[in-house]
């Protein structure tokens, strides 16, 4: 129910993800019963006929609640247990569901998974990673909006949280790590940067030093290509906002200026990040992933492809590994 | 001789300038009066032969010490008091020049700067304000890299320095300021931001409330149009950055794709805010002009222009005097 076209994109979505993904996999949609049906009905009558085979593959549970997209997270999910939010996650803690997979209220989303889902050990808050497109491959950067005042320690556990994303969800082995700052240099930045240089260094993952924001939209630093990158979450929000609206700006001259905008929008479809499949949320004991409140049904079915993945490719057993390993590490 | 192409670039802006500027400015070329007589020579029977007339507002004053790019800004302004930074913003400071421009050691700059023009009374530490281009007019964006942990009352400081440069320098009657912050509502933020926003409330300026990472390329926020924005030096210098490098990154997919560099450059010109004529240091009380290490002629050039701006809109005393007040009204 969440999401600023919910349910029609939502279900939409669904409906083009159960067409793609293998059979044996199925999707529960849960929502207001009735209208989720009703827009089954007409998606399947109408702009999707031709997936109607599909349906069956769609279970629907029902959750009257809805939490509306402004609603303070806390509140919410106390007050509205038999939400979408609240219900769907409670299925995925309980086992009935691999993965979870939502376009409502971020914070909503946050608060409700690190109550039903719980967090790992010796982590205080879940950071939200972003795919970030680059001139060269994509970086996970996090966190991206969850936290916004974070320590030193806070983003080693990004690092940590990012490195095992990068790993298994991009396929990238012994994936380098940066940390967002302001010169290239180890002694650059402010308090929090230049601690977080220091236990990053000997963290024991491949810390490929400081990342200017220059470095970000290439791909690479001083040092070489990157993986992840860490950042505390009002940086990462900012930055991640900012790059959504820049390209609709330059696409903006370059359409005054005479240029075929569908052509521009095919050489630049590569950057829309928000088609990338979602952010997920990492620190928590499950698959929870967040999607953009305007996404489209082909980026709620990529952000199902992903929450697959990552079933698939067992990321919540290799998270707690390393947050294990982390915590004996620290421990010892 | 700071920038990466010193003396040229310099040299060849100051020459470009002097041939736009009204002819009763002249231009003092601080260095190694050696190589800057003979890069002059060179331009002259060159490139530049065109602009011999204006050789003669063009004087030579000799500072034998250079700054290096990636030296420690006290150790250096320190060890070389006869380097060009610090004879040119001597000569400012003396009086024999109305304002300084370079595009050498950016933190040398920052420390001669405050050593030798002083702050205003209240101020701790000056900001560097950017012009950034955007989809309406552009923004003052400060501080862009000069603080990298900032208070709240800093914040307003820039605010209000910000608010006579938007004022002065780019003509904007009862400047409207925004706080980048991760949200439109005023409990959004981390600590600084969400006590910089009740202090902004209060503060006499025209505060339009947050703005979002995704207003800044827009040029307006959810209250209207943009004409300065505040943040910390550590975000506004990431996000600097990132701006710089974006551009190239779309410019090459769109290139990639078979589309007229030639043509797309063009369309974006208006966006390379490098070329918009050099960051104003604020704070200090004087005219102390900061370009990019890889300044173009033409971006000398702009600079050059902005200080004289700066100078015929009487810029320090309008500073000073808001600084005086807003002093005032502290302790009245």
């Amino acid at each position: 129910m969440g999401g600023d076209h919910a349910p029609q994109a939502t279900v939409a979505g669904a409906l083009l993800a159960a067409a793609e993904l293998d059979p044996t996999h199925s999707i529960t949609l849960v929502g207001q019963a009735a209208r989720i049906e009703q827009t089954l009905d007409t998606l399947l009558h109408g702009e999707h006929a031709a997936l109607a085979e599909h349906r069956a593959r769609l279970h629907v549970v029902d959750a009257p609640d809805v939490i509306d997209m402004a609603e303070k997270p806390t509140a919410a999910i106390r007050g509205k247990p038999n939400s979408s939010m609240m219900v769907g996650l409670r299925l995925h803690a309980e086992g009935q569901a691999d993965a979870f997979v939502s376009a409502g209220n971020t914070g909503a989303q946050m608060a409700a998974s690190m109550v039903l889902l719980r967090l790992y050990a010796g982590i205080k808050r879940p950071a939200i990673a972003t795919i970030f497109p680059t001139g060269k491959k994509p970086v996970v950067v996090l966190d991206s909006g969850a936290n916004v005042d974070c320590s030193a320690a806070e983003l080693v556990q990004f690092a940590r949280l990012g490195s095992v994303y990068a790993h298994d969800m991009l396929g990238r082995e012994n994936p380098a790590v940066g940390l967002l700052n302001i010169g290239e240099e180890s002694e650059k930045g402010n308090a929090v940067s230049k601690e977080a240089h220091a236990l990053l260094a000997q963290s024991g993952l491949h810390f490929v030093g400081n990342v200017e924001g220059r470095d970000l939209p290439a791909g690479f630093n001083h040092n070489g290509p990157l993986d992840v990158v860490v950042c505390d979450g009002f940086v990462g929000n900012v930055i991640l906002k900012f790059y959504e609206a820049v390209a609709p700006l330059m696409v903006g001259l370059l359409v005054k200026a005479g240029m075929d905008q569908q052509r521009i929008m095919a050489a630049l479809r590569d950057l829309d990040y928000s088609e990338h499949g979602g952010a997920p949320l990492l620190g928590v004991r499950g698959v929870s992933i967040i999607c953009h409140g305007r996404s489209s049904p082909r980026a709620i079915k990529n952000a199902i492809k992903v929450a697959v993945q990552a079933v698939d490719n067992r990321l919540v057993e290799h998270l707690g590994k390393r947050m294990e390993d982390a915590a004996g590490g620290a421990a010892a």
